[in-house]
């Protein structure tokens, strides 16, 4: 009995969690939080955060019952710990009108690590005779690993994504690159776009790829994040296609190029950096990232150039890789994925990640690494 | 009926074409042929070419029934037709004695591409009213792909074999390489040196990694292969570790290298290359890849360096690649698995390879390409 109970209990918190997994709503800075209320094995609703992140999926759902007596003694199935009121908060927390509805039971797949948070709800509820269980898996903690990472450190979560050759080039020496992999893995990359909050660029990659950045999925095009140019000199001007959406741009420059006639019209945003944040000539990334966290945005995906990317490796600040290789082979005069790091002995090689999955599209291998 | 003798026949086939693939007894330079004998669902005998290729396996198998009487009737199920009488070939052919023995019928995976022989023996065999039934899979193709290489082309079959990082080094900057891959993928490798006849370097990979390119799997140690050493200089003396086994080393370099004071005791083979055979400063490698199928070598497993296998590469002489990645990063100071190779437009990128099986030992992943 009690292990048929447990196992409902996995089936309607699954389905929370894909339900949030599929969704490619753009929640940040909240997370994307999926919720399922149940009662005497009735799936009464389901929801997920609105856009932006208000309101939350508890309050969607149970408006999504008419009738309110079907909530009393129901389970509530949440991928996340509920909200509940602390100092600062704006709105009645979401374990209230938990309380009020009179639900018998909250199943939960993650803590909140917001140290607001962090496990009060649980006790908020319990003080109240209402039965909290928590069912951790892999895959819901992975579900909120960029809002969690954010919560910890301050700082997005990185997501790294190449495609190069077998030979890890990612163009020809005179910068042809297109197509390196397959349209399937093309495809892919297109959907991790529309599953951050922000791609990330440096100005090198602008001037020699002229990217769009935008997700060219049939249907999903609304789903494009937001571009981020770091570039120390500013040597570019607006006539690249990523500027036809300059709303939806954030540059960040040094502070000396603070009057630069560029920014005169500039709709987009600017992060300009001061002295004390340019190390070695280069844009203090760790900086910029929380700045960009400050911003709201929770994911970032890293697309290139090789210089930005040896940078971001070099300080530790890639939570996962995803390597798409094709069949191939550009050879050494073609432009790496990842520039130099300096490393001298073998020991001392890069060797934060582990591999985590593999997904094949006929010859193209798409490798995904996450930090370990 | 038919359709239970044919999964049969298909079942003893196997067993012929599995006892030759798990060999590793160097026939060379005639093919590993696998040989079962059946009659009445009853296996007689199963054998194997001897080393150096003599006796065949037909011949193995037949001597090992004491009693011929059981022969009559039976079926031998071959891995490569029988061979026969041809002018120039020194002894009677397989298919006399299979003939003479009364078999009632033989299957075999492949024709013999031997210019003497393919499908004469099938011929004879039909004529003395034995019935001929050949089997083609691609297991069966693959087992004698390298027999059938040299056979076609006069050029040995290449396996590529690189270990790399995740972003394609083979070591770093100051060349230090152990290790890059784990132990399940290095132990990978020396399995490939034990099924190869022999392993080709050039110079420089000796002078800076000193490999004893011995297999070192416990009990197959006697596998381990030729070794041969390409170099236009020859800028090295013989204290390097492949020289403690001079009778297996065949080395390839400049005729004007004839009279070096190296070669007055050196005890291995040395090719040396005539003017017309140096293509650009560089030996022509099909040449002498030519010159060592002469020698009955008809696999050789390249291990490097980058610049060697940019130019085998560049020929289109490689017939298969085994790439070991594993998830550390060195970066682009480190050294590339393959050197320059002039490509501007990656329409010209090489494309010769598509993705066959994927291995994976934890974090490598050893992806296998074959020539299209």
């Amino acid at each position: 009995m009690l292990n048929s109970l447990y196992q409902k209990d996995q089936k309607y918190l699954n389905l929370a969690i894909n339900l949030a997994r599929k969704s490619l709503i753009n929640c940040s800075p909240n997370p994307r939080v999926g919720c399922v209320i149940v009662n005497n094995d009735v799936i009464l609703a389901t929801a997920i955060t609105a856009p932006n992140g208000r309101p939350h999926s508890e309050i969607i759902a149970i408006n999504k019952v008419a009738n309110k007596s079907l909530l009393i003694n129901a389970t509530m199935y949440l991928t996340l710990e509920p909200c509940c009121l602390y100092d600062g908060k704006k709105s009645a927390g979401c374990v209230d009108e938990i309380i009020a509805n009179k639900f018998a039971r909250v199943v939960i797949a993650n803590i909140d690590r917001n140290p607001n948070i962090n496990g009060k709800s649980v006790e908020i509820l319990q003080k109240s005779g209402i039965e909290v269980v928590i069912i951790e898996s892999q895959v819901g903690k992975q579900l909120h690993q960029e809002f969690f990472k954010v919560q910890k450190t301050s700082l997005p979560y990185l997501t790294l994504k190449i495609a190069s050759s077998l030979d890890g080039k990612i163009a020809t020496k005179s910068f042809s690159s297109q197509w390196i992999t397959n349209e399937q893995a093309r495809k892919y990359s297109h959907l991790l776009r529309a599953q951050s909050d922000a791609i990330l660029i440096g100005a090198n990659t602008l001037r020699h790829d002229n990217p769009s950045l935008t997700c060219r999925i049939n249907g999903l095009e609304q789903y494009s994040p937001k571009k981020i140019i770091v570039s120390n000199s500013l040597n570019f001007n607006d006539n690249y296609k990523i500027f036809d959406d300059p709303c939806n741009l954030i540059i960040i420059t040094c502070e000396s190029n603070q009057n630069n006639k560029f920014f005169k019209n500039f709709a987009g945003k600017v992060i300009f950096v001061k002295k004390n944040h340019i190390l070695e000539q280069n844009i203090d990334l760790e900086w910029a990232l929380k700045i960009l966290a400050q911003e709201g945005i929770n994911s970032v995906l890293v697309e290139g150039g090789s210089k930005i990317i040896a940078q971001l490796i070099k300080n530790n600040l890639i939570d996962k890789i995803i390597w798409a290789k094709s069949q191939i082979i550009i050879g050494n005069d073609g432009i790496p994925a990842i520039a130099e790091l300096g490393i001298t002995d073998i020991k001392n090689a890069i060797n934060n990640f582990e591999l985590q999955e593999i997904i094949r599209f006929d010859d193209n291998l798409i490798e995904i690494l996450q930090k370990k």
